[in-house]
This record gives structure tokens, C-alpha cells and sequence, in this order.
């Protein structure tokens, strides 16, 4: 039996998410039924990361089985030929027996775009949260510092999801300012949900000086919801690459 | 009574072009109902370029006439309020009296896109044009030496347009590879309507090696549109800039 991974880019803003939901349109329907149409029988997929409404992906990696033995270039130029144009398969390789896109992942990073002009983009406004205001973002990065390492993330999830463990390890975290742009970067072992958009929120009241460096390490450590910033708009997230 | 210019960017995806025209929404309608509940008069609207269904702008330029004393930022922020997010009003100026969009313009700088890549983007599909196989940069530049300069360019235009003269002036034209893109950038003293979509379809056919320089030269020289290569789609255009 083959394992098939994927990697997927897709434009979400016309999806509810990655993850199938009765009566709204994800982008994971879309790509099962292309792969079930291609493959001419039914096969599970398995995605790396569950994509929220609204949030966009370079890199999303998907795995499924198949006894079927078509080429991986007309795998997916097939799928490509099915799938709408804000889908598209990026790559296609056979993997080991144990491969499993969410299981066997080591690392996903994520991209937060953040437009910091006086006026926005009629291109990039499905891409970026538009920030007209200044922000200081050497403090921004001495906030980031406490969540480097392991920690429990409670105060930078949404408020009614359950998790066994809210401990994930942060291995890298930056905002980097590109022209009228401002990227911010975060590598970690998995995330909970919502949190790279609250950790932004939260690093935005410090780039305002509302809040200090200080203030957002005591936020991290109460594990409150509540203290934290807002959750920041879907659009301007990428999910970037996940590692293996 | 003052003489207002406005540089204004817009994703022309979703309009039937710059002009007015009955039964569809163009850019120009959007415009001028922001523009007239701004100044709450009603005011002619003059643009240097009409773009056709679906081609973008980063730079059009456009001039209307006020006695109203609203300062430029306040206008500018007002009309971005008021307008979609596709079309964006990017700068305000207060120009001499003799100005005008259309008229005063000394050259238009237009970019074609063209993505040479494997597999279309999801989020580029809307902004070029997706041609996966292999061109020949070098002989297209070569073919482009012959447009320099003053030239009739019938063969160059929309067959049933008519102009008094369809000779312009072409000061710069040129294909420059960035990684998986190709860009098209022209400047000219004014365009026909369809000329760089044709003079990029025509170009193509020499990056394929279906004709040669020296056959792109005679298709110019031929005043005959049927001998030139095909218009190609306009989302791949950019009106770039418009130099005073």
C-alpha cells in the first residue's frame, strides 16, 4: 500500500477552514473529493494542521493510502486540474509505511502579515491585518523572548477548547519589519488554538506601550485568557511549513 | 478654485474596467460617488488611463475640480473610508490650474506578470498570467529592440479601434526574470488599446521559438493585426505609473 503526502497551498478566505463541518464549505472537501476522483476509490486523508476560517496556507501537508500506481507529476497536475484555483497541490512524494502528516510533524511555523501603512492594499487586504499606527518592535521582540522554550499557553488560546496539555514549545519567534510590512514568525512543537493570533494581539498592546515586556511575561504565566490581547483577524495568518 | 489630483490603486478583478459604461460597475463609477458625497457637489472626473476589464492599477492618476478648502489628508482618509477595499486612494495633491490627468501625462509605465512556474499560485492567479512552460528571455528582449522608438502600432491594437494616428513613441520595453517570475515593463509616450497584451502574446511566440526576431520586426512593420500573436488575459497588466 502506497502513503501519498501532499503539500498544499491554499487562499482561505473563501473557506471556513481547513476541517470538513456540516453545512459550510472547507477546503479539506475540496481536496478529498479531487483525490477521490483522481484515485477512483474513497481513501482517509490526514492534514497536518487544522487551518481556522479565514487563514491561509504555503504549506499545509496532507497524507493518504492509495494501491493505485500513477505517477507523483500527474498525481498532481490531476488534482490541480479538479481542484479550484485558491487550492493548489504545490508537491507530491511517496512516503514510509509510518509517515502520518499530523503525527509525525516536529515543528509548524507560522506567518502573521501585518501591513504598517497609513493606507491599505486593494491587493494584500485578503493577506494582512492592516495597522496604520506605529509600533515599537524591538520591545514587541523583548516580549517574545518569555515564550521561547516550553510553557503552558493557556492565556493565548481560545477561551472554551480543551486540551490535555496546554504546554507546547516555542522554538523560534520574531517581528521583522520588511518596508511598510511587519512579518512575524513562530516556529513551535504544535500550537493551540488561536494562539499565534493572541500572541500577536497581545505583542501589539506592547508595541503600543500599553502594555510592558514585563507585563506580557506575567500574562503568559497566569495562564488568563482574559489578560491577554485580542485575538488578531484571520486573513493576515499563514501556516508556512511544517517540519518532519 | 482648486484643481485636485488623487494617485489611486485598484484589483480590477471584480470591474469592468476603468470607464463608465451602462449595466456594469467600472472603477470610474466607484470613484465618483465617493469623490461627490466627500465634496457633497457634483464634480467631473478626469483619469490619465482607461483600463480595460480586469487590468489592475498601482499608479492612475486622476484630477477633479473643488472650491472646497478639506485638507489632503482628510480627503484622502475620507474617500478610502467610503470606497470598497479593491480600489484605494493612495496620495492627494493640489496641482496648478492647467493640469490635467488625461492630457498633461508625458509617458504611462505598464507591467505584465507572468508566472513560469509548474503549478498557478493560489495567491497570484488573479494577478498573472500562469504560463508553465520555458521561454527564451534573451530572444524576446531582442524581438523588443524593434518597438523602441516611434512606430505605427496597428499591428499592435484592438482590430476595431479606431485611432486618428497609431503611431506612439516607446521609451523603454524589457522581460526581466525574478525568480519564478517574469515581468513585462513598457513605458511609452501613450498606448493603443490591447498593445502590450498583444505585444506580450506576440513576444511569447519568440520565447517559444515560433518566430523569430526578425519576424517580430516584420509583424510591426506589416500594420496587420492577424499577423501578431494573441492578446493575452488582463490580469496579468498593472497600469504602473503615469509620469507629469
Amino acid at each position: 500500500m502506497r502513503n501519498i503526502s501532499l503539500v498544499i497551498a491554499y487562499d482561505g478566505t473563501n473557506y471556513h477552514g481547513w476541517q470538513w463541518q456540516p453545512g459550510v464549505v472547507a477546503v479539506e472537501q475540496r481536496l478529498r473529493e479531487a483525490v477521490q476522483k483522481v484515485l477512483d476509490h474513497e481513501t482517509k486523508i490526514y492534514a497536518g494542521a487544522r487551518t481556522d476560517s479565514g487563514v491561509h496556507a504555503l504549506g499545509q501537508v496532507i497524507n493518504f493510502r492509495t494501491e493505485k500506481g500513477i505517477g507523483l507529476p500527474n498525481l498532481a497536475k490531476g488534482l490541480n486540474s479538479l481542484l479550484p484555483p485558491d487550492i493548489r497541490v504545490m508537491g507530491a512524494s511517496d512516503e514510509d509505511e509510518s509517515f502520518h502528516a499530523r503525527y509525525s510533524a516536529r515543528s509548524k511555523t507560522y506567518v502573521y502579515c501585518i501591513l504598517n501603512e497609513a493606507f491599505n492594499s486593494p491587493f494584500l487586504s485578503r493577506y494582512v491585518l492592516h495597522w496604520p499606527h506605529s509600533l515599537d518592535i524591538p520591545s514587541m521582540n523583548e516580549a517574545l523572548k518569555w515564550i521561547l522554550g516550553e510553557h503552558d499557553f493557556s492565556s493565548f488560546k481560545k477561551k472554551d477548547e480543551f486540551y490535555k496539555s496546554c504546554v507546547r514549545e516555542v522554538k523560534r519567534a520574531r517581528f521583522a519589519r520588511r518596508g511598510g510590512m511587519i512579518y512575524f514568525i513562530v516556529e513551535a512543537t504544535g500550537f493551540l488554538r488561536y494562539m499565534v493570533r493572541i500572541i500577536v494581539g497581545t505583542s501589539i498592546l506592547v508595541g503600543q506601550g500599553k502594555i510592558s515586556p514585563v507585563d506580557f511575561k506575567e500574562i503568559l504565566e497566569s495562564s488568563e485568557r482574559e489578560r491577554a490581547g485580542q485575538t488578531m483577524p484571520p486573513q493576515g495568518l499563514f501556516l508556512k511549513k511544517i517540519k518532519y
